[in-house]
C-alpha cells in the first residue's frame, strides 16, 4: 500500500519552490500541459472535425467521469461545465423547482462571496428570501420553511469543515434540499456525495484538482433529481443538439445541465490534470493532509506564537489549508513570497497556507516555519 | 491601400487545405497558438501570481478591447465572458429589466436553436411570452407590446442578413430593445453597433474570429444601458472582487456582466487570435467576402445546376457563407471532405461553404467547383 500521495515530480514545480497556494490555484501537472498541447494539435490538424474525431463533444462528460469517484458519486451524476457561479445558479433553480412552495434559501454569513451573490440573484428571480445566518445558527435554522440549504463544505477563510453527514440528515428530516460547494475540499478530502444523500453539489477544479487558471467547474446532481427540467436551456443540454430543432428537448440525465459550447482548450487541460488522481486513494490524501496541517499548526504554536491560528485544531473539522491572523498579515505574506514561500493574504489580517499533499511535504513546512521565525523573531 | 485581406500564412493551414468551415470553427492563427503557449508558461512559472503578473484578471476586458472596433463599438461597451447562450441570458434579463411592463420577447422561427432555447428560459422565469414568427413577419410584429427583439444578424443556415439599420429604426420607434446575435457576422462584416443604436449584442469568437474550439463569447451593452443592475451577480462582476464583501456591489460599466472565474487558457488563445485583426480593415474583408461569395454562387449556377442556392443573390443581404440544397447533401459533404474540401452538412439537405477571406481565395473556390463537377457530373 502506498503510504504517501506525494508526487511532486508529476508537476512542473522546481525542487526549491514551496507552493502553499494549491487552495487557490493548483500547480501545473505535466499531464495537463501535455493534454493542452494535444488539443492545440487537434485544432490545428482536425479543425472542425475535432468535435467528433478528438472527442471534444464528449469532454464535459469525460471530465465528469474522472471527477465522480473523487466526490463519491456515480459517473452519471457529474459533468463539467461553465464556472462555479453559473453552476450554482443552475442547481439552485433545480433545487427550488423541486420545492417551490417553500420560500427560503438558507446559507451562512461566511460563505464564499460569489455563492452569496448568485443565491441573491436566484432568490430575487423567484421572489424568494435568501436567509443568511451565522455559522453556528445554521443547524437550528433548518426547518420546514427552508427550500434549500447552500453551504461550502470547507470555509475559504478559516478552513472550518462542515459535518456533512449530520447536516444532511437534519436537512433530509425537514425535506430540505442540500447544495454543497465542494470547491475547497475536492481533491484533498474523501467525499461521499451519493452515500450521504447529497442532493446537489458544485466545485471548482483549479484548486486541488490542478485544472489550470479558470478551469471549468463541475456539478453533481443526485440521480433522483435528474428528471427535473433545467431552468437554463442550452444547446449542449439538448437531447440532439445537431438536429437543430426549434423546440428544446432536454438530454437524458446529467447532460441537460450543459449550456452553450464548452471551452475545449481549458477543459482539455483539466482532463489531463485529472490523470494525476487516477492512481491516488483520496483516503490516503486526506490522512496526509490531516497530518501535515496538524504538524504545521503545532509547529506554529511552538515557534511562532505571534500567529493566531483560525483553523480548527480537530482535524475532522478542518480542510487542507491553515489560516492565521497577524496584525501585519499583508506585509508578512509579501516577505514570505519574496523568500520563495508562496502563500496568500486575505483582507484584513489573514494569511493562508494551502497544504496540497501531492506536492507539499513536511520539509516544505519546516522551510516555511524557519522563514517565519526569521521574519518575526530575528533581530 | 491593401487590396486583399488574404493572409493564409498567418494560419496553421497547409497550402493544399481548402477549409470552408470558418463559419463553424475558424482555422488556427499562429498568434493564437503562441498566446496559448505563453499562458501555459505563465501558469507553470507564475502560478497563482499570474492573475496579476500575467494580467489574467484583465483578459476579459483586453479581449473586449480588441473586439470592440470589429463591431463598431466603444471599448468600454464590450467584454468577453462565458458562452453565447449565457451571455444571451444575461442581456435578455437586462433588456427586459429596462422594459418590464411589456410581456413579449420577439424572435424569428429560423433563429439559431440555442437562442430560442435560452429565450424560452428567460421568458418562463419572467412570466413573459416568447413570440416566434416567420422571418418575413418580424417587421410587422414590432409593436408597443414587444419588450425586446432578439435576432441573429446572419442566419446560420441560409446566410440571409438582416438590414440592421432599418430594423433598429423601427424598433427604436416603438421603444423596443434590440438584442443582436452577431455570431455569424463578426469578423467578416463591417458592423456599426454604436452608430446604429444597437442596445445589446452577443457573438461567438470561434467562427470568423478564429478563437479556438469553444472560445468564450463576447457581449456588447450600449453605454446608455450600463446603469442596469445585472440579474446574474457574479464574483468577477463585483466592484471589488478581492474585498470578499458579503454584499454584492456591481462593478462600474461593462465588467458587471462577468460571472465567475473566466477560463484563462481558452481566453488567452482568443486574445492571440485577435492579433490577426489588428491590421485588417473590415470594410476590405466585407468587400472581398461579397466578391468571393458572388463568384462562388455564379460558378455554381453555371457549372453545378444540381445545387440549389439558398443564400441571397444580393450581396448586401448575405453573410459570408453560402448554402446549397441537394437531395444527397450528406453524402456529397462526405465526398468533398474526403477530397480535401472541408465543408459542413446541416439536416436535412443542406451543405454550407464558409468563405473566410483571410484564408480562402478564388483558387480555393475553383478547386471546390472542380471537385463538385467531378462528383456530380463525371460518369
Amino acid at each position: 500500500m502506498n503510504t504517501s500521495p506525494y508526487c511532486k515530480p508529476q508537476f512542473n514545480l522546481s525542487e526549491d519552490t514551496h507552493y502553499f497556494c494549491g487552495h487557490s490555484l493548483g500547480a501545473q501537472p505535466k499531464s495537463a500541459k501535455e493534454a493542452l498541447m494535444q488539443s492545440v494539435a487537434e485544432w490545428e490538424n482536425h479543425r472542425v472535425s475535432g468535435w467528433t474525431k478528438a472527442q471534444w463533444l464528449e469532454l464535459p462528460k469525460l471530465c465528469g467521469d474522472r471527477i465522480a469517484p473523487l466526490i463519491g458519486a456515480h459517473t452519471d451524476e457529474v459533468i463539467v461545465s461553465d464556472n462555479t457561479t453559473l453552476n450554482l445558479m443552475k442547481l439552485l433553480f433545480s433545487a427550488i423547482a423541486s420545492k417551490n412552495n417553500r420560500k427560503i434559501i438558507l446559507t451562512e454569513e461566511g460563505n464564499f462571496p460569489t455563492d452569496l451573490y448568485i443565491a441573491q440573484s436566484v432568490a430575487k428571480l423567484h421572489n424568494m428570501t435568501l436567509k443568511v445566518v451565522p455559522r453556528d445558527a445554521i443547524m437550528d435554522s433548518l426547518d420546514d420553511a427552508v427550500a434549500v440549504v447552500l453551504l461550502t463544505h470547507v470555509n475559504y477563510r478559516t478552513s472550518q469543515k462542515w459535518d456533512m453527514k449530520t447536516l444532511n440528515q437534519k436537512a433530509q428530516h425537514h425535506d430540505i434540499k442540500t447544495l454543497w460547494d465542494l470547491s475547497h475540499s475536492v481533491g484533498v478530502t474523501k467525499l461521499s456525495c451519493t452515500n450521504l444523500g447529497v442532493d446537489f453539489a458544485v466545485g471548482c477544479t483549479y484548486k486541488y484538482l490542478n485544472g489550470g487558471p479558470g478551469a471549468p467547474s463541475f456539478l453533481y446532481v443526485n440521480k433522483k433529481h435528474q428528471h427535473l427540467h433545467p431552468a437554463i436551456q442550452g444547446w449542449m443540454g439538448h437531447e440532439a443538439p445537431f438536429d437543430f430543432a426549434p423546440e428544446y428537448q432536454s438530454a437524458q440525465g446529467i447532460k441537460r445541465y450543459l449550456s452553450g459550447t464548452p471551452s475545449i482548450l481549458s477543459m482539455k487541460a483539466l482532463y489531463g490534470a485529472l490523470c494525476v488522481f487516477e492512481k491516488i486513494d483520496l483516503a490516503v490524501v486526506e490522512r496526509e493532509s490531516n497530518q501535515l496541517t496538524q504538524y504545521f499548526i503545532e509547529q506554529c504554536a511552538i515557534h511562532i506564537p505571534a500567529l493566531q491560528c483560525l483553523s480548527p485544531f480537530d482535524a475532522s473539522q478542518r480542510g487542507s489549508h491553515v489560516a492565521f491572523r497577524h496584525p501585519q498579515a499583508d506585509k508578512l505574506a509579501k516577505s514570505l513570497i519574496e523568500r520563495g514561500i508562496v502563500i496568500d493574504y486575505r483582507t484584513p489580517d489573514l494569511i493562508r497556507f494551502g497544504i496540497a499533499p501531492l506536492y507539499i511535504n513536511s520539509h516544505d513546512i519546516d522551510v516555511a516555519i524557519n522563514h517565519l521565525k526569521a521574519l518575526l523573531y530575528s533581530p
